[in-house]
């Protein structure tokens, strides 16, 4: 499988306040042969999104100051979109949306079980790491999908998630308690082990081909630089 | 105070699926001498639109169905909506929002908690009953407020709320399991009584000048008779 675990060069230590939009992403690497199924892909991206939400909206709920809430409820709302749009897709392609996410809920759901975090900070890193990896991955699986539908859906997924209030908290938060960074450096190696499973599994899920390796593979190399620099950003070492 | 408790005039059965929509209600009774402070008014608003938001997300991820959670989260996206505008107008009068709101989170979070509910169909009748309440007390209390932001204010919290599933989701388990009617009345009385006190707060938050307790009764006693009618539709006895 991949080496997730192998230990990334050195970076420099440049403290970087805001990661890179998703829509900078050149895809170096591309899954463009894939050609996953439209409505499969569909459902699976518009699943994540609500679970994206779901995970936003129980920080925002228990976020210790009015003025956290205020700033995770722009997230809140940025990926509650993206679900909507993704299901205005599965509804413009006739299918049903409700019956095409089904087969993907309790996959999704376990997988964000996993993720969910012991307390407000790794809840919170998990939504900044994990919905980056997933957004990243499901922009270039979208690449793959013939006709228009490919390039709307990277737009949606790709377009403003507002999470970077998630940094200015974590680094801040690292900051009045220095131990923090250290725990948090760790969940994040957890997280994008789970992470790029999930991915994984969303290929298999939706490709129309069998899949080949050894082209996925570069691809997740790919994935797993962008969390480097998320992590970066955060001031964890990756 | 006011008779809450007093028994409300029995009513005929008739199963009436649709709630009346916010903008149908014709103030026979007005708040509109009462001249509430804009700034007190908004913060108040917005931050029990956030909070009915949470409620109705938090429902959303308890959902037993994937076809609940969909339903379930054009609510969300509404409530959030509305929040967002409030705020908004909080912003246009050149008040901080957080900082307009932080006042008022204690009170309104003790009351979230109030109204929580035991399961999950206590907590969907608390969301479609205490939100409709709230809702139709703070439109009328909207028409006090000089200038056009009374009537924005009244348009953004009587706008759609899509909460109307909800009462297709309570019909539907208490055709199933008919015991759930008598828990579900009880609650929902129980429930009045909270809202009322919170809507009474409310008034006394954000007043410029000494509330007319006999101006305000006339008010309460509309919003009882509106929440009877929500009952009603729910086939639950108010």
């Amino acid at each position: 499988m991949f080496e997730f675990f192998k230990r990334q060069k050195v970076r420099p230590e440049v403290p970087r306040l805001k990661p890179r939009n998703n829509s900078e992403l050149i895809p170096k690497v591309s899954l463009a042969e894939l050609s996953p199924d439209p409505i499969l892909y569909l459902a699976q991206a518009a699943y994540l999104q609500l679970s994206i939400f779901e995970a936003l909206s129980a920080t925002l709920s228990s976020s210790p100051t009015v003025e956290a809430k205020e700033q995770l409820s722009a997230a809140a709302a940025a990926a509650l979109d993206k679900h909507h749009r993704l299901v205005a897709e599965l509804s413009r392609k006739k299918a049903n949306p409700v019956a095409a996410m089904q087969p993907f809920a309790a996959q999704i759901d376990a997988y964000s079980l996993l993720i969910r975090g012991a307390n407000w900070y790794e809840s919170l890193a998990s939504i900044y790491l994990c919905a980056g990896i997933l957004d990243d991955f499901f922009v270039l699986l979208a690449s793959g999908i013939r006709s228009d539908l490919g390039q709307r859906a990277a737009q949606i997924i790709g377009g403003e998630s507002s999470r970077e209030v998630i940094v200015s908290i974590l680094r801040s938060a690292i900051e009045h308690h220095p131990p923090l960074a250290s725990m948090l450096a760790l969940w994040g190696r957890r997280l994008v082990g789970d992470t790029l499973l999930m991915a994984h599994s969303a290929i298999s899920n939706s490709a129309n081909q069998q899949k080949d390796e050894k082209r996925i593979e570069p691809v997740f190399t790919e994935l797993i630089s962008q969390h480097s620099q998320r992590m970066d950003g955060l001031g964890l070492t990756a």
